[in-house]
């Protein structure tokens, strides 16, 4: 529904739905409450429905017109299953799929404007990942959910709608675990820090609002020194990142870009430590395909965009580095270029 | 799985399941990123898979040791679509329903510490309500975006740990649309702005973390005199807030109460204008059964927990008057106590 119409709708309870016939136009359903929302829409046929009204006879009423009731019918991926069961209750003919099948096609190659909008995400992450850095010693004695909030906060401050995800500051052997949250734990000098963070920025589509996410992660050591072995896992994994993006370019899957990355970390001896998929696709959703993982065979395609962030988690420290790129006719651009190591200020 | 288990995850691409067998003990299926999240869990049979594993066949298998291939299987309500199509896929002589047929008998009574945190997250709603009221004439020039963020930030300093949704500040015409978005609007002396908001407290459950929001919406004037036309609707709106609280009961029905709120709003000449359910049942979902709504014959039962809230929305301006309530033997008790009127200061 946010791919064609723009509209950023909240899933709720209240049946909010886009139907796009095979033939013919498309219609909306939605409750009375979200008329306002629909001013602007490019789709005439838009059918609102009371709270004391029932939603499923305005569904089977839509679909009658719109669809054939033995036909085949795809659900946006991340409908409710409640919807689904729904649909499925009152078209016991017709057979399901996945919405992706037909969108995933479109949507996984980015077009101009959505190009436009990751550059300026990826520079507002750049802007703050710099400004955090350049801080240094300063951040020592800082708690791991007070940094997350700073970071929050110039990210809505420098152009930011919101943030994209829960951001990520782990500290220490905190930072052994990918996915973090914030604590109460205090910043120690010498202890590598990893910021994981971005935001979504509004593109200017004619179809409407749409927001696109950031996403970058870097490790840092806002004072004193870390240990030898800090330094070499760094290193190590400043090297896969590189070697796959090296690597990125039309015509290779999206698995072999993890296995380049892999390799890297398995001849550093550090092969059980990467616990994670290279990378993900990013679009209108945070995470979405491609997927950098073993055995994707998918192969890349300019217009593509995705994370490379290979990571090594160890008990009593970790290390990713991650940056957003987009695949071009010959290689890639990187949508991120604020620094990759791990010095502060 | 958040109810049985106190898991927060977020909902993801990767799979990420709890499956409760009609004998014998459940298994956790997740991904190994999210390993570190498990330790504390009371559930003995973790099963994680890497990402370069195919996560169906992990499922496949617990589905085999777990549940009988033709029987019946319930699947979260909110479950994507993606998995339970998957699900439909490799079970396909099983029938499928939701989770809700089991749970929501369950989820709709809220236990002691269920209550006691409800009670939490009211009064630190409260206090940030009369926090702003007493700004007064101080608000008048700040952007309605701005003034949503101060209350955002008074719900975390006042131990929330995050919105339960996103802050509703709606000054003058805006209030108009019951789910307006902040702007950067200014707020305008003698103008009614629409605050409804609330965040997530923690429950102190054995089995594990858990979030209750808080919901409450005040209607006020920040400085100078309003319409006649404004009090009038203003009155009208808690009239209608009171004579259906007045109404709460065991056995009466949800619809009723709806019905109660409506007839004040009715008489008073403004039916056309309250253009949604009087309220919502309120639990881990900021809504969720019961729906206080025309035609529910649901009957009120003690330990229910949901909002009241009529409105009365017009082209000039809007009110709404929101507060939560947990059905008590022979009535309800407020969870909310901050003022209900309209003047600030």
């Amino acid at each position: 529904m946010t791919y064609t119409t723009g509209i950023e709708e909240s899933p709720s309870e209240r049946h909010f739905l886009l139907v796009i016939p095979r033939v013919g136009e498309p219609a909306i359903l939605a409750p009375t409450l979200a008329k306002r929302d629909l001013e602007a829409i490019w789709i005439d046929d838009v059918r609102l429905w009371d709270d004391d009204e029932d939603p499923v006879a305005v569904v089977d009423t839509v679909l009658e017109e719109l669809t054939a009731a033995t036909g085949r019918i795809l659900v946006d991926d991340r409908l409710w299953a409640t919807f689904l069961l729904e649909l499925q209750s009152i078209r016991p003919e017709a057979t399901f799929d996945r919405a992706s099948t037909v969108f995933e096609g479109l949507r996984i190659r980015k077009d101009a404007v959505e190009l436009e909008t990751f550059r300026r995400a990826g520079a507002l992450a750049d802007r703050v990942s710099t400004a955090i850095r350049r801080r240094g010693p300063a951040v020592v004695g800082t708690t791991e959910r007070e940094l997350a909030g700073e970071i929050d906060q110039l990210l809505k401050a420098g152009g930011g709608i919101e943030p994209a995800f829960e951001t990520i500051v782990a500290a220490g052997d905190h930072a052994g675990h990918p996915h973090h949250q914030p604590t109460d734990r205090k910043i120690a000098a010498g202890e590598p820090v990893v910021l994981d963070f971005g935001a979504f920025v509004a593109a200017d589509h004619d179809t409407g609002h749409a927001l696109y996410p950031g996403d970058q992660t870097r490790t840092i050591v806002f004072d004193g020194a870390p240990t030898e072995t800090y330094q070499t896992v760094h290193d190590t994994v400043r090297r896969a990142q590189q070697a796959a993006l090296n690597a990125v370019k039309p015509g290779v899957t999206a698995g072999e870009i993890d296995h380049v990355a892999r390799s890297v970390i398995d001849e550093a001896g550090y092969s059980d430590a990467f616990v994670h998929r290279t990378g993900h696709g990013v679009g209108l959703e945070v995470h979405e395909p491609p997927y950098l993982v073993a055995g994707n065979e998918r192969k890349l395609e300019a217009g593509m965009v995705f994370s490379v962030e290979p990571g090594i988690y160890l008990d009593s420290f970790g290390v990713r580095l991650e940056d957003l790129v987009v695949v071009t006719e010959d290689g890639c651009e990187r949508l991120n270029q604020s620094p990759l190591t791990w010095q502060a200020g």
